[in-house]
């Protein structure tokens, strides 16, 4: 995520890496990026939920509303 | 939901199978994916809400209003 | 509700028809539904407001602001 | 409110008759319909507050914000 | 603020009227309304902060954020 | 403040002034009114914050994302 | 951040700096400020979460979704 000077930029560069999602509600995701829009709406691969480090429930593919995100970050 | 690269792409792959939806007031409904629209109020068929994984009350269809979900998954 | 592609027609299937609404705070509304708009904004006729499935207040019309609102369905 | 197909005109319907408005906080104004608007900013005359029935404050005219509403009724 | 078939239209006819504004966080400002836009964002002068009828603070002018409103009155 | 018809006026003969800036979660923010825009994003310098009355933090200068903002007015 | 009058202006001037950024869950980030848009979206390199002054997580690079910032100032 160097160099870019927009922040989807930087979240482009992070597609198909696995990435660290933060929830608003205190929920935590973790997957593969592949996809988001403009809202934030993001769509994880091989995606996991996590409650303080443990895996919680294997989700497979996620679509995630990008409202309730607060961070997305390089696992 | 492989190999598409906006959100809604992924969310028209779900189309006509099961899918788990998780709200930001706790509650989880699960049903055949029928609609959905930019907003991501969903349409889904065959509905039934879940509380702690066991069906709380079977709805039929049911319209719900984008801004309260947070998570769509493959059942 | 069946064959419908796009949310709004869904609810449009639905006009006439006893639905019921449920909000945000937890109460629930059941009423035939007289209209809608695309904020789902929503107009019930012979409307009762439910608390825990007894009648809590007859109604008669109600109009419910659809940034209030969780999910329709049909009774 | 009958035989209106839009929210907005079954409000227009009740314009200059006395309406319950329910706001999300828990309160509720009952005073006659003057003027509202599409974001549901709405002006009540000979309006009052009231807490579980009984009257809490009399206001005269009250202008109210439309995102603080959850249900406008007749009395 | 009668005849006004907007709400704007109400505001616009307390302006340079002192008026009571009950804010979404349970406070309460009074003060002479200056300016008010779309957003209902509001300007007031001699302003004064009330917490259950008594004055808590004295602000002179004061700009408050439309979406952190309830109710606008006159005193 | 004064003579003003919108409230964005109002901020604008604020400007290079100390102003108060309370916020949704309760904090404070005292300092010179530097720049704002129509989201009411506001950047303050020499700020500090306070908490009931007594200082914080000292931060210098300090961006506040509008929607935060509950009201602005002349220290 | 000295001289600017426009919101957006001061953050461009603390591009490439080191930048706290206090949210609205309570949780703070600090980090070199690489990008930000109009929606206040941002990202940090070399970027840290911090509870109470104390590191509780080095993420690298973190994308921060706008609507969940309060404050953005120079380290």
């Amino acid at each position: 995520m160097e160099e870019s000077s927009r922040p989807l930029d930087a979240l482009n560069e992070a597609r198909n890496k696995r990435v660290i999602i933060d929830l608003k509600n205190g929920h935590q995701y973790v997957g593969k990026l592949k996809a988001f829009d403009i809202h934030i709406n993001t769509v994880l691969d091989e995606a996991e939920e996590r409650e303080e480090g443990e895996v919680k429930r294997k989700l497979g593919t996620v679509f995630i509303r990008g409202d309730t995100i607060i961070t997305i970050s390089p696992e």
